[in-house]
């Protein structure tokens, strides 16, 4: 599958953007989940700013697809909620848990998208951003710029751009990382107390791989627009399903489950870094790009152990199947479970799991990190034992 | 024209986007070139927060040809500059010069766009940061994101997001633009003392024209890639030129002139603001989307009169033949020689003037403002008079 999705035109390691960055300064905190500066525009040594962006990939694409096949602008909300989630729960990773600016950029073929996408992706952010607030994730929408370029963008890219001040004694630092370390992981399905809707456990990454290995040839014929003809003609649309379609109990159906919206972790980590204490939380890790294997980028010398993982949610076995993609190239695109992993010592676990659990969010010891003499990452799953160096 | 702008996707005005943000809050000073908003990340109420986005929009499609046919990588550091002073210069239009946070975002289709294209742009911005820190613009790189969306983007899209924190006291506000103010304009062309070479006028807007109407079907058949398929042919690539023809003694040639890099006048503003004044400034106007046209959006009840701006330098005269577009289209989409203005009362604008020469950068008086009971613009150019209400 790394092939497959190589020939996709897309990578989940991005060896050679992590090539391209390799001489770029790595910040004050080089092994935090994102890169944190002195205090440029507040000048006060005792803070840092942290500047950070991300957006909904291809995610997009399918929520272009689904609105043309149903006329359901609901998708775009969701589009929003990737995009600024994406963002939000990165800086949480890092202690960030606000004041945050949010800003967005959203690319556009003017010809395909009409000014109500526009609006339901701007007013989604705004309404996202208020409720963040009643949240305890203080944040402020600045705004934004959408630029016609459809000669650039197929459909509609979806961005977001987000800035946070934050004093340096406060920052989660994944140096801390330690042998001995348990790994409590977030669930990336159910229903959180401050959602409205089951999530499907989907992020807003491996949204390539989901989208061809999922949906039927029928797509590439009626939507050309929704993905690259210079692709292989067997990787394209390459599944079994319309977005329509429903299958293995994903509800209300295929493409809305592939598109739930990702779940923010913030209120969640905001109140374990007021009770639990910002001291105890050695590290956390968004599991996007690289899915399970994402902690490896941030360890040196440790051997990550992961033993006890959530049962892989129904969406992701469809795309497994659908696919023939083998779990070891699974659990290194997709969260497969949880997208969200806290590194602390055994006894903060329970504490950690209840706090988790109060928000409806399901939590559970999912391994354990040792020291070791180079790094290796064990995932043992319902079938097998995964061993990434 | 707008005709011919709006079939290929794209718009001068963007009116479904300003109808899609009509309702959201314009924050602390809604006349001012960019959104200001409280001191959210500072908390200090004499302070303010800028946060802003924009990008090289279908530039980097010219860039992509380019490189594609000569092997020329330095057209990417042209791109990353084009998409950093687009913010920059906004910036400085609400005289925020300075310290100011950067972030990039580069969506790409892996495929065509590899790892050399990625390191020059992200190099490209790292050196023009430390340039404009030499020229008194204090600016950091955050980082940014590099996504592989192949599905989305045909070759590459590159947008920065910039933030920045000032003292409400220094905003420049265009809601003090009053009756009697003179408009100083600034060159678009020549060489100022911090540039390496002559710059052709051309910024980041109007670029799908540009192309389109110079560049000839030879590039449609060779690099399908670099356009919407979606629109009517015979607004594809509808010009006479290669990007490696040498025509109206346009240097080196005809593509490297369309994408000189969008240049800065920011250390100009920065020195204006500090040895004119702040206070005398009344206001400053980036002439990007919308062109000559575009100080309507910051008056009211106000007459702009523009009658004696620069000659139309050779790119803009060499689209306009290409295109056959009249000139009311062609101030409302391009430049047409000066990409910055500014209002002030007329015993400050020789200063102005004297100033921006010191750079290189030529400057004149392009017109003055009047009361009315109505906007209205009204563009004197060597052939006519064009009214715009």
């Amino acid at each position: 599958m790394t092939q497959r999705y190589d020939r996709r035109g897309v990578s989940a390691s991005k060896e050679d953007v992590h090539r391209a960055i390799r001489d770029i300064d790595k910040g004050l905190f080089p092994k935090a989940f994102c890169k944190i500066v002195p205090d440029f525009i507040g000048g006060d040594p005792a803070f840092c700013n942290v500047m950070h962006a991300d957006g909904a990939g291809t995610k997009s694409s399918l929520a272009y697809v689904y609105w043309r096949e149903t006329g359901d602008l609901s998708v775009w909300q969701g589009i929003a909620q990737d995009s600024l989630i994406m963002n939000v729960d990165d800086l949480a990773c890092v202690g960030a848990t606000g004041p945050i600016l949010i800003s967005s950029t959203i690319g556009r073929n003017k010809r395909l998208i009409p000014g109500e996408v526009i609006s339901a992706l701007i007013n989604a952010v705004n309404d996202l951003a208020e409720n963040l607030c009643r949240l305890g994730i203080d944040c402020y929408v600045t705004g934004g710029e959408t630029a016609d370029v459809g000669d650039l963008v197929r459909t509609v890219i979806v961005d977001s751009t987000v800035c946070c001040r934050m004093r340096r004694d406060k920052v989660v630092d994944n140096a801390r990382i330690s042998g001995g370390d348990i790994i409590v992981g977030l669930s990336s399905t159910g229903q959180a107390i401050y959602e409205s809707a089951p999530n499907s456990g989907m992020g807003s990454n491996g949204l390539t791989s989901a989208r061809h290995d999922l949906f039927s040839k029928i797509i590439a014929d009626k939507y050309p627009e929704s993905y690259d003809q210079g692709i292989s003609p067997e990787l394209v649309y390459s599944g079994s399903f319309l977005p329509t379609s429903v299958a293995n109990g994903l509800l209300p159906d295929l493409g809305r489950a592939t598109l739930s919206p990702t779940r923010t972790y913030a209120p969640i980590i905001r109140k374990m870094l007021d009770t639990v204490g910002r001291d105890k939380i050695h590290g956390m890790v968004h599991c996007t790009g690289g899915g399970q294997t994402k902690i490896m980028r941030f360890v040196d010398n440790m051997r990550v152990v992961k033993n006890n993982l959530f049962p892989v949610p129904p969406l992701f076995r469809t795309i497994m199947e659908q696919s023939g993609a083998d779990e070891r190239e699974m659990y290194s695109v997709f969260n497969m479970g949880h997208r969200m992993e806290v590194y602390v010592e055994p006894e903060n676990a329970e504490e950690i799991i209840a706090l988790s659990r109060s928000f409806g969010v399901e939590a559970q010891t999912v391994g354990y990190v040792e020291n070791a003499d180079r790094n290796e990452l064990i995932i043992e799953s319902e079938k097998e034992r995964i061993v990434y160096v």
